[in-house]
This record gives C-alpha cells, structure tokens and sequence, in this order.
C-alpha cells in the first residue's frame, strides 16, 4: 500500500478557495492555525491565499498578514494564488514559493469573473509566471469551468484540454482541471483528461479539482483515478465554491475524499482525524455547520469510526 | 436513449426508510401526499410503509391508513414492509399487492434490529412468502448491512451473497443489498454483486441501496451500473437512515441519484422536478432542510437548472 502506484496526493484549497466564499471574514489567527492544523495532519499541498485586490475578495485581505505568520513545514507546499504582478510583488515580498495562476475553459465565466478574456488572462499572468520560473518557483494552472458553466452551459472537452495544454506550455508545473460549479458527472471525466493528456498534458501534472454541489464530486474522483489522475484538489469541511458562480457550493471535502481514497486502498499519508479536528475549529470560529459528509457523520457517531 | 439497455429503475423508499427515522411525526395526509407526488413524478416504485408494530415505530403506526388513501397509479408499484404474519394480515386488509421483507448480511445487526438471528428471521418471514405467493403478490427482500455492520464492522462479500441467493430461493422476486450505515466504497461494489450473482442472484433481480452517510453512495451507483445493476434504491430529499444504525445518515437522495443518471446518459423515466416538489412539499411539514444536494443547489439557484 506504500507504493508510489497507490499514492494519491491531496491538494487542501480550503483556507483559499473556501474562505473566499465565507460570508464573514475568519480573523488572522484562526486561519494561520487552520493552514497549521492542515499541514500536521499530514497533507502535502495547503493553498493558504489569494494575493488579489481586497475589494474583488475582502474576506482574503490579510493573505499577506497570513503566510507570513504560518509556520512553515519542511516538505509542504503553501501555494498562493497571484491574479497579476501586483500580486507577485506581494507574493515576493512575504517568500511565497508556490504560486497558483487563473483562467476558466469558457470565454463567459472568465469575462464575469475576472473580466478579461481567455487570451487577456494568459497575456496577464505570462510575466508573472515569468518571474516566478526565474526565481524558481514552483507554478499551479487553474482551468475554471471546464465540465460547465452557468452562462455557457456545456464546456466542450477540448476547450478544457486546449487551455490546460497552454498553461503547461506557459511554464505551469501543474495544471488543476475544475468543476467550479459543480456539474460534472462521472461519463465527462474520461473525456476532459484524455483530450487535455493529447493535448500535451502529461498526466503527473494533472490535478482534478471537483465541488460536490450535485454529489456527483466523488463519483468524478474515481474516474479520475481509473484515467490515472493521483492529484485531487479538496477543501477541509467542505468549504468554499465560487462567488461568482451562482448556485454553486463546497468544493468536495477533504475528510470525505480521504475516506473514500483509505477505504479504496489508496495511500494519502494524510491522518483524517487531524483534517476532522482542523475542521471542527474552524467552525466554531464561523459557526457554520460543515458541509463534509464524514465530519457529519462522526459528529453523529460521537466519536464512531467513520 | 430510450433503448431498454439504457434504463435504469429508481425505487424510492423515502415514504417507509425515510420517514421512519424522522424524529416527529408526520400527519396522515402529508404522507399520502408524500406519496402521492413520488408517484406523479414517474417514479415506477414507491414504498409507501412498514406494517410493524407501532411500539417499534411509531413514526409508521399509521401505514395501514397510508396506503388505503394514497390514490394508485396503473403501472406504479407500491411495495409495503411486513415483517411477520401480523403485519401480513394488515397488508391483505388493505389490498397491499407488493411487499417487502428483510434481513440482514450481520448476525449482531440483525439481533440488534429485530431480536433475530438471521436463520430466525428467515423462518418469521417464510410463512409471510408463501402466503404472498399463494395470493400473486410481488416480494422483495433487503439485506442490510451488506458492506459493513455498526457492530461486526467489516461484512464479508459471501456473507451478503449467501443471505441473497437463500432470499431469492425463498421466493423473493427481487433483493435489494443495502448499505445501511453508509460505509461502502466502490471497490466493495464489484465484490458484494459479483459474489451475489455468483450464488445464484439473477442481475436483473438485485437492486443496490445505499446511504450517503460518507457522501461515497453515488461513486458505489457508478460501480453497480458498471457492474450491470439496473435497480436502486434512494429517497426524496435524502430523507431518512436506521434508528438502530448510530450515526447512520440518510439515504442517497432521490434527485441526486436522478442528477448522475441522466447526466451519464441512463434513462429512468422519472422528472426531477416533480421529485423536487415533492420533496419541498415535505420540508414544509417536517421543518427539516433535505439532505439532498441537488435539492440545496436548487434552492441556491433561485431556478437556475441543476
């Protein structure tokens, strides 16, 4: 079970991708201590921020304040997302070392969310990638929408795969396919990977990140799995979706995906009860129920395996 | 798309396990209702009750009345739990023409649940199929805690499989293998079928029902379809669970069920919008939010198509 063939690595993009989405804003503290708690129980990548304008995400205004404050872990990656060199100016100044660019799969939910097309959002954030490969750091791709989108609709796969071929082609290390509205359903997952893998993307370099809007997020997973996907993005709690996508909830959680990696006999080196109590505090900062299935079920249980 | 081979039978049984497991009482006439709307939607099979002693369920004491009320549908079936001979005289008395009954994969469950062993339970049950028999009526038995047991933990796939075949040499015209505490993954899946057609269960006669309890049981439908189940078991809302399962969470809900299906292409005959309705139609009287996440994605959307 300790074989790399059996490993899959976990991406929590929780304390970026969630808490963008939070109504309130969670103080400095507790998501310094929630990025903490993260990384100690055992995942390997923690997305901490987005180093955007405060008036785009106010809830992420203090994303500088944040990764300095975090103790950092030796062998953990503490991406950050950098929208522009504005960002990578701040992104320098507070030693990021792993950074996460952006564009979407549909030209509509790229203009409503960061108001720039597919190629003006490649030409915004190619001098960004510029330097960070000059410092050598470590580059994320995100492709936003590719299984659907509220204003387009269908996503064809080849849109999907022609923008994930370009971000590798950019300089980006890895590339995270997302269904940020949460509408895919399992038939799709085989066809969005194989045409980005023709595409040029060479499959170690794939993430697959799912929201669990519909239930459909880890039914996705396993065909992820069955295409020789072993990078998942997930967020503690179930946490986040996107602001600017109507409708949409939580990105699939992490406890959730744990279990059903463990239980298939897939190797994660992550420890669920640490995710289960990094989640639990969170909430009661927030005071919002989490939307993990498993952490529900283990509240349930009053401390039954899950 | 409308080819036999793409069909898929979606059995509700939120009427019966579902609303057992709620915790007040819902009146008369919104169960009828309840019904009524599954029924409508196009569902094909609605288990309206459980003829069980009220002292065991109250939330059920008035099942007979239920099913005398509900207006029937040519063509829809409407199976009823009854666990011994007196629950059969209530069917008879009431013009019941499907049935259902059941045990378990887990000798500890089943003893917890009803004070039986597994041989015990097959000799209260077997006089109740052969008078269903004698009169024409059409039997289903479950097997519960298929995947694992709140008490024994791990289940054996042969232990689900012998308790099947030995149903379907009893009479039973269809099984139905639950996941009653929802800890199955998809790997289970291939095993527990192929073990189960292996002893001599017919395909086309076993049915899949699990729980989300862990958010895994539209992962474990994918599998089933790829392991050539057509029939599965959810409930409206994501209604209900097991009072004698700790930590058991609801059924997989009846419209995200429906989500995955026809995203992948099956067709089941069934509108999710009149499961939806029905499924608000509830809410309103049990105050309780659907466990559903269709249903919430919905809700979100203020309309927007899931």
């Amino acid at each position: 079970m300790n074989s790399p063939a059996r490993h899959v690595t976990v991406v929590d993009v929780g304390p970026r991708d969630g808490l963008q989405n939070e109504p309130g804003v969670v103080p400095v503290e507790a998501k310094v201590a929630f990025v903490e708690a993260l990384a100690d129980s055992g995942l390997a990548v923690v997305e901490v921020t987005a180093l955007v304008s405060p008036k785009a995400i106010p809830q992420l205004a203090d994303g500088d304040e944040v990764f300095r404050r975090i103790r950092k872990k030796e062998g953990v990656r503490y991406p950050v997302l950098v929208p522009n060199e504005k960002g990578m100016d701040r992104a320098e100044a507070v030693g990021v070392r792993e950074i996460a660019v952006f564009t979407a799969a549909s030209e509509t939910f790229n203009r409503r969310n960061i108001n720039a097309s597919i190629d003006e959002s490649f030409a915004r954030f190619a001098p960004v990638i510029a330097r960070a490969k000059r410092s050598g750091l470590w580059v994320r791709g995100y492709v936003s929408c590719a299984f659907g989108c509220p204003y387009e609709g269908v996503v064809r796969p080849e849109a999907a795969a022609e923008v994930s071929a370009r971000l590798v082609a950019s300089g980006c290390d890895e590339v995270s396919i997302g269904d940020t509205i949460g509408v895919a359903v399992p038939t799709q997952v085989p066809e969005v990977v194989g045409r980005a893998v023709e595409a040029g993307v060479p499959p170690g370099r794939l993430a697959l990140h799912f929201h669990d809007t519909r239930g459909t997020a880890l039914a996705n997973v396993v065909e992820g799995l069955r295409a020789g996907i072993r990078i998942f993005d997930a967020s503690a709690g179930g946490l986040g979706g996107c602001p600017y996508a109507p409708g949409a909830a939580g990105n699939v959680a992490t406890e959730d995906l744990l279990y059903l990696l463990h239980g298939m006999g897939w190797e994660t080196g992550v420890a669920l009860p640490g995710v289960l109590a990094a989640t639990r505090a969170l909430a009661r900062v927030t005071g919002r129920r989490p939307a993990s299935r498993v952490a529900t079920a283990f509240e349930g249980a009053a401390g039954r395996p899950a």
